[in-house]
């Protein structure tokens, strides 16, 4: 398939031609500039897209596919990028995921992809952004980019978001750290999953304590759905407002500079990556990268 | 303190200026690249860095606490780089970390220093490796550079070790996985701790089975202090078998181009980063990347 065919039909809502696209994307293959400069700008701007972070285990997955449940009986329709930033030790919870998403698989208004770091640094959140646009121009009304904890680079993707939900649970032992690890200061809105477990009550009311202003909690059980229509609503409720203060607008532009930020050291790396093989002088690292940077930087004088 | 004083007195094992370098150095003050170029060569290539990765919960601190122990009864001085590249959600292991080693806390033979992202992605493995180092030259004999998880940071922080240690357990669950992982192609060494535990002999019977020639396998219960000399001895006779056929050499100078790599790209981020931020187009955060780089690399024409 030629870029203008995979646009085309990637416009069209063609599965096959999403999926390509994607791939080429996350791959940053040869076409993906074209690509990406030739997707529907008012699809994307018409999207919203919602970031879950959190620790392992405090329900994102069966929170975002309940979502997903209360995003189609709406009408909407949903992608979904699975974010699982460390290596294949932890690989389980995109595989769960995907699992866990079967259920929308025979659905073509559900865009589903996992993605993880394929051994490499960096580059992960250039991707994450990228695909949420073909998502987009492929016609979804919401993206729902999903990570897994709350390191950096998770920290980073989440802020490619318009809106940043922190999930937490009870008894996870995780939440003042998140507190401490400035997630809060990120967060448009906290969501604590498995409010039937114990726990749960004073988790909130230590959240209620901590909160900001602006910052909406509420709890959900995402196992059986409740409340799950109430984040929902809160979410398009955000959204809203936020389109109408601009805060959107501002929120995309910083995310975008994340982005290109890592999308330039995904290109820088290769070069640095193949000069640094060549050195015969390793004895002292940090002297030997100064003098390639150097060298990078000014060898066209 | 000027640099020739810190230099000075960290050969002379002097805890403050040893401490005070590594902080240079791993915050990649403006005096690093001077200490790092100063540093007592002889006593870098005496030292044997041993690195320890694997899970959480395999017991790696334990582990390398009674290592310790061995080593400072038969007179070696010691240093530890604890590394925990994941955000303060998981920083538990890091303080777990500095309250083990606390019983070696008024030991001036034993130089530990716990490393955390600092919310940045990147240079982790550039101030490792320097770090360890610093360590070498304040005349430690053996540097044991502890890892938590085994995603790909971690994995490039292992090989700059002389000999990587895969620490597993029974009952994680995580064993088939790093397999698939590839850690095993990067492990010399495989000690399954927690021997005392059920399930530690199939552990031990599927890794013999899988594993390549020339990998050795110990078990090991570290909580008693259970086969930690035999792991000592392991470990150098390891070394020494490295150092009489090459491969030590060798495996220093790769690390050193992955050191190399990693200030490398350091030093370059905060040039992208400044130039990013400019940036007034930025709809096609791709496109505006490639612009970036492009103009990088080409305006000194």
């Amino acid at each position: 398939m030629n870029v203008s065919s995979i646009i085309e039909k990637l416009h069209d809502r063609d599965p096959r031609a999403i999926a390509r696209a994607i791939t080429v994307v996350e791959d940053n293959a040869p076409q993906a500039e074209d690509i990406l400069s030739s997707l529907d700008r008012s699809r994307i701007d018409h999207a919203l897209v919602v970031g879950f972070t959190g620790p392992p285990g405090a329900g994102k997955s069966t929170l975002t596919n309940q979502l997903i449940k209360v995003c189609r009986a709406g009408g909407s329709r949903v992608g979904v990028i699975a974010i699982d930033p460390s290596s294949s030790l932890s690989g389980g919870a995109v595989l769960g995921d995907r699992i866990r998403m079967m259920e929308h698989a025979t659905d073509p208004d559900v865009v589903v992809r996992s993605m993880a770091s394929r051994g490499r640094l960096g580059g992960l959140c250039a991707a994450a952004g990228a695909v949420s646009r073909v998502m987009a121009a492929s016609g979804c009304d919401i993206v729902i980019i999903e990570t897994v904890g709350v390191g950096q680079l998770e920290m980073d993707i989440a802020r490619l978001a318009d809106i940043t939900t922190l999930v937490l649970a009870p008894g996870l032992g995780d939440e003042i750290q998140a507190m401490k690890a400035g997630v809060l200061e990120i967060a448009d809105l906290i969501v604590v999953n498995k409010a039937d477990l114990p726990g749960s009550d004073n988790l909130m009311m230590d959240l209620q304590a901590l909160r900001s202003d602006g910052l909406a909690i509420l709890s959900t059980t995402a196992v059986n759905g409740d409340n799950v229509v109430e984040l929902y609503e809160t979410l398009t409720a955000l959204d809203k407002e936020q389109q109408e203060n601009g805060s959107r607008r501002q929120r995309r532009h910083d995310g975008a500079v994340l982005e290109i930020i890592d999308w330039a050291m995904d290109m820088v790396r290769p070069i640095i990556k193949e000069r640094a093989v060549f050195l015969q002088q390793t004895d002292d690292p940090r002297q030997a990268a100064r003098l390639l940077v150097d060298g990078f930087l000014h060898e066209k004088e």
